[in-house]
């Protein structure tokens, strides 16, 4: 059937964690969930690092909910969704010390394992196929799904930007998990949530992000992707 | 800098040979270009096939400029420009083959390969990364590219699509030869060619056609993708 934000779940009573919402591309995410009026937790493994982002956060133009933050493990078992947003280097442990909280729960990787030299980034290879894979197989008991693995930070980051007119490309095995992060994107003006296959299709999503940093150098852009004819 | 079509070389006079031409991908690709103007050759291993194929694309509305047929070898040999749209299965042998046609030629290889099972396309492994690297690996003396991965065929052959609006991702090493391509994908209405970075990453862009067929099918279109702020 046809794309259809109307058919998707009510995810407006859902609290979302984001474990690395230190960072650039979590922080901006709990900006933009935040502003759209979504509960929101940072987390890190510093709560103290954690409430002083939350509270940068909550203070930027356009939050009307004061977002939250804490410790990774606090803030997954209070959330219904986590959002993984942690540097590749740390993914394996981060996820693995989360497997209690996040036991039945829904999470979205939005984390890109690449590298980069001097022609620029290049796709690691990564044991389980893909960072999500590798989530997967590390927190047995919960959906896990991937996401948000292109969305640019600097335009998520700015307050200037009223619309993100792009589409998140969503893998997952469970179909109503991933009407549930596709709600979570829809929640954002201009942004889609398109579900685009199983996990075992999640590398080349994640692996596409050094295709839009080359477009990006290239155009002087902040590239996304819009799926045409849906 | 910015996208800019008006930037983009001539190619107008450019002959463009497609190999594999009597394929779905290929005869679409085809009649698109003959019906933008552009002179095509349609080559295949067999140049009666060859030629009956370039007759019925010559015959489909709107195309104005008649394409000719040959043999693979002939019509590669006659181009400037060789578009390789065979099977993943036939791949490296039918580009070892045209090793010398092809030398000091731009060669676009949008061969994706996929596998399919009970739950849908998945990607192979190419020992070279990818379509085109291997094909850059048996062509040394031609300028390979990645374009046209991801054309929806269907779309391609429909007389009644005037406008196919989405971009054309290219991989190449060479400047020169992406702006070619990019011009070449500019002459279709409503489409661009996107430079996406080096051969390096073309994997994900082939495999990603694996998620195209996800959405096709989740959501009964024909998907393409648009690059954003570009």
């Amino acid at each position: 059937m046809a794309y259809d934000a109307n058919a998707l779940p009510d995810v407006s009573g859902l609290t979302v964690a984001i474990i690395g919402g230190t960072g650039d591309q979590g922080r901006g995410l709990a900006y933009r969930l935040a502003r759209a009026g979504q509960r929101v937790l940072i987390g890190s493994r510093n709560a103290e690092r954690a409430q002083a982002a939350a509270e940068e956060i909550s203070a930027l133009p356009g939050v009307t909910r004061p977002v939250g933050g804490g410790a990774n493990g606090d803030v997954a078992s209070t959330a219904d969704v986590t959002i993984i947003a942690v540097p590749w280097e740390g993914h394996r442990a981060t996820v693995e010390a989360l497997r209690e909280p996040l036991a039945g729960k829904i999470v979205v990787d939005c984390v890109n394992p690449l590298g980069f030299d001097k022609q620029g980034p290049y796709p690691l290879p990564v044991e389980e196929g893909s960072a999500v894979q590798q989530a997967a197989a590390l927190l047995p008991e919960s959906t896990v799904t991937a996401a948000f693995n292109h969305v640019s930070a600097p335009l998520l980051a700015d307050p200037a930007v009223d619309s993100m007119d792009l589409d998140v490309l969503i893998c997952a095995e469970d179909r109503d998990a991933a009407n549930v992060v596709a709600a979570l994107a829809a929640r954002i003006p201009g942004m889609r949530g398109i579900y685009a296959g199983r996990l075992r299709n999640a590398h080349q999503i994640e692996a596409f992000t050094a295709n839009l940093i080359a477009i990006n150098r290239r155009y002087k852009a902040h590239a996304g992707i819009r799926v045409t004819d849906v």
